[in-house]
């Protein structure tokens, strides 16, 4: 098992992305599995995307921030034409006068750890390894690059049916979230994302670095350890550095669709060392607060509430979960940047309607073994 | 009295105009009289807007439409900054790479006729004497440049924190409406929008010419019976080519702002040669069917249900319609680019949600006085 940086992006590498985002998504994203069907098609030919790191991007890099936008249940049900990221991003460069030279992923969690490497192979340009997020939040002002200053605006949206709005001198990332949220559910409930354009200057100073080599690195964790028949949910909490929160059956799934949101909370009863106890996870999208059963937080955003199943490891996305599951919760911590006193006003429990709940970080570090590896580079 | 075509927009011609557009507003268009105030400053000076005819405009003119869009129930209560328009015009013209050359109005009833006077103003740009209603319809679909085959985007929208959205690509103007009246709900109600971008053959081809002449000899011929001691509906009446419907005093307003619009019913009771009978007027921000005590329609859309106060024909629009008010509602036939079998779908009473209404046109011409003497130069 290959446990260095990426440097391209291949076809081999699909399969495991779409698994190690799939449970960095902590339930939303999006769906990787259509974005890798997407994909697949490109990259089977031979093709491949350069990926760059971060510290070797040029200060004047034009890079283009890109992602689905959308409650995820949406995206399963209705299939993307599939160049509504491409739109965005020429309707961006259109507005702006300026040609992005490279792409990064708005959140690495789901499908839209696979967004720009679409947008990559249909304009020829290089990845970054990196996202603003280290996982998936719901709303676009949840970001690192609107956390750490930069403008979220210029940015376009674009449709199914070729619809495209730019937006432009937007006050704040929250008031552009509300604005592309209303929209994209009179788009149908789901939209491509392309923006804003930033320097490498500023990826650098903003960006959750090398998430895109981690995500590959667990789905290879994962499938080996299924290969191997050791125990894959050992080796993604090993692998991701983080650690198993409990086992269990769901019991209870209550999802309604609200404001371009999937909302909800989720029963489970533990089931082996877990047995005998009661959980409840609520969620927006993405999943937000694990509880044990007198109401006591196990884990909370920014940390990573990864529902996978108890014996595959396979991510379980908030549109797939259902009665009778047999799950594992895999909590890992947050990266640093979305753990700061700055970001946890924007992702901490209180921005998500829990002030009751004081984040405790969880033992660990994000990105686990991979980090000590590429830092002892 | 001057009953020719204007051909410079100056100081003296405002009141007129805010009185003349105030009744073609049929009770919408946005209240003239923010605007009205917006703009007396800057001709107060001595400036002037150069206004041209539809002919006189060379075919490879760029001229770009303009107006705010709103429940005018938002206008009166929101001061707007000012500059909302001129911004959605320079977005569009950064998008597009072009550069317009004159402006015209969307809607010449109410507020709106004066919108592209605030742009020609600030960016130094003519008017044209026309506009794509020759009244205030409630939504963007419902202009001649859409109806005649225009397409409705790229267009900007502004609001008064300066946020800018460029649309392009869309559709229908069905779903341009449907995307800009969201996001303006999102924007606090009301915004300025821009586009599209026409030339001069499209204008000529699809606008209602001479609209702007129209509203200001509508609005002095109302001035000058006040001044004589004359009767100002009877002047508006005989001078728009229109006809008195009915005179009598208010007796329930119902109204609710209902997915960005001002919708509501209106009874009156009948006063004068009219004592004895009972009226209703349903609107959506402008009024849309009248009709009597026995359900027969007296009048509907297209043709203009333009309600004023009994005594002075000062215009009454929907935002202060109230109980007891001595009102005269003068009947104007629609001009006739909005009365053909193309626009009736679009226009009609039955797209107003009123099937088991036919039209039945008023007689007369529309532009009265007018529209005989610009014939015979």
């Amino acid at each position: 098992m290959s446990i260095e940086q990426l440097r391209s992006l291949r076809y081999e590498h699909l399969e495991p992305l779409a698994i190690g985002a799939g449970i960095l998504g902590t339930g939303g994203g999006g769906s990787p599995y259509l974005n890798k069907i997407f994909v697949a098609e490109m990259l089977k030919r031979g093709g491949e995307v350069p990926v760059i790191p971060v510290s070797e991007l040029d200060d004047d890099a034009l890079v283009a921030s890109t992602g689905g936008v959308g409650a995820p249940t949406v995206g399963v049900e209705r299939l993307k034409q599939g160049d509504e990221l491409l739109r965005a991003l020429r309707a961006l460069e259109k507005y702006t006068g300026r040609k992005a030279t490279h792409m990064i992923s708005a959140e690495i969690g789901g499908g839209n750890s696979i967004s720009p490497i679409i947008v990559a192979l249909q304009a020829g340009l290089p990845v970054v390894d990196g996202d603003g997020m280290g996982r998936a939040f719901p709303e676009m002002q949840m970001d690192t690059f609107a956390i750490y200053g930069v403008h979220p605006t210029p940015a376009a949206v674009s449709d199914i049916r070729g619809h495209v709005a730019v937006f432009d001198e937007i006050s704040s990332g929250h008031d552009l979230e509300r604005y592309v949220r209303t929209l994209t559910v009179q788009m149908g409930g789901g939209a491509g994302l392309t923006g804003p354009l930033m320097t490498g200057a500023d990826i650098r100073r903003t960006a959750v670095q090398g998430t895109l080599s981690f995500a590959v690195r667990l789905g290879e964790a994962v499938i080996a350890a299924r290969k191997a028949h050791s125990n894959p949910v050992t080796a993604a909490s090993e692998m991701s550095g983080g650690q198993l929160l409990m086992t269990g059956k769901i019991t209870d799934v209550e999802r309604r669709f609200v404001a371009g949101f999937a909302r909800g909370h989720l029963k489970l009863a533990g089931t082996g060392a877990y047995e005998g106890h009661d959980y409840s996870i609520d969620f927006q999208n993405e999943n937000l607060v694990l509880q044990d059963e007198n109401g006591t937080t196990l884990c909370s955003v920014p940390d990573l509430i990864c529902i996978v199943d108890a014996e595959t490891a396979e991510p379980i996305s908030t549109e797939t979960l259902r009665y009778g599951l047999r799950v594992a919760v895999i909590g890992i911590p947050a990266p640093q940047l979305i753990a700061t006193a700055e970001a946890l006003e924007v992702v901490g429990p209180a921005a998500f309607g829990y002030p009751e709940v004081e984040y405790r970080p969880l033992d660990g570090v994000y990105g686990g073994k991979l980090a000590e590896l590429v830092s002892r580079r």
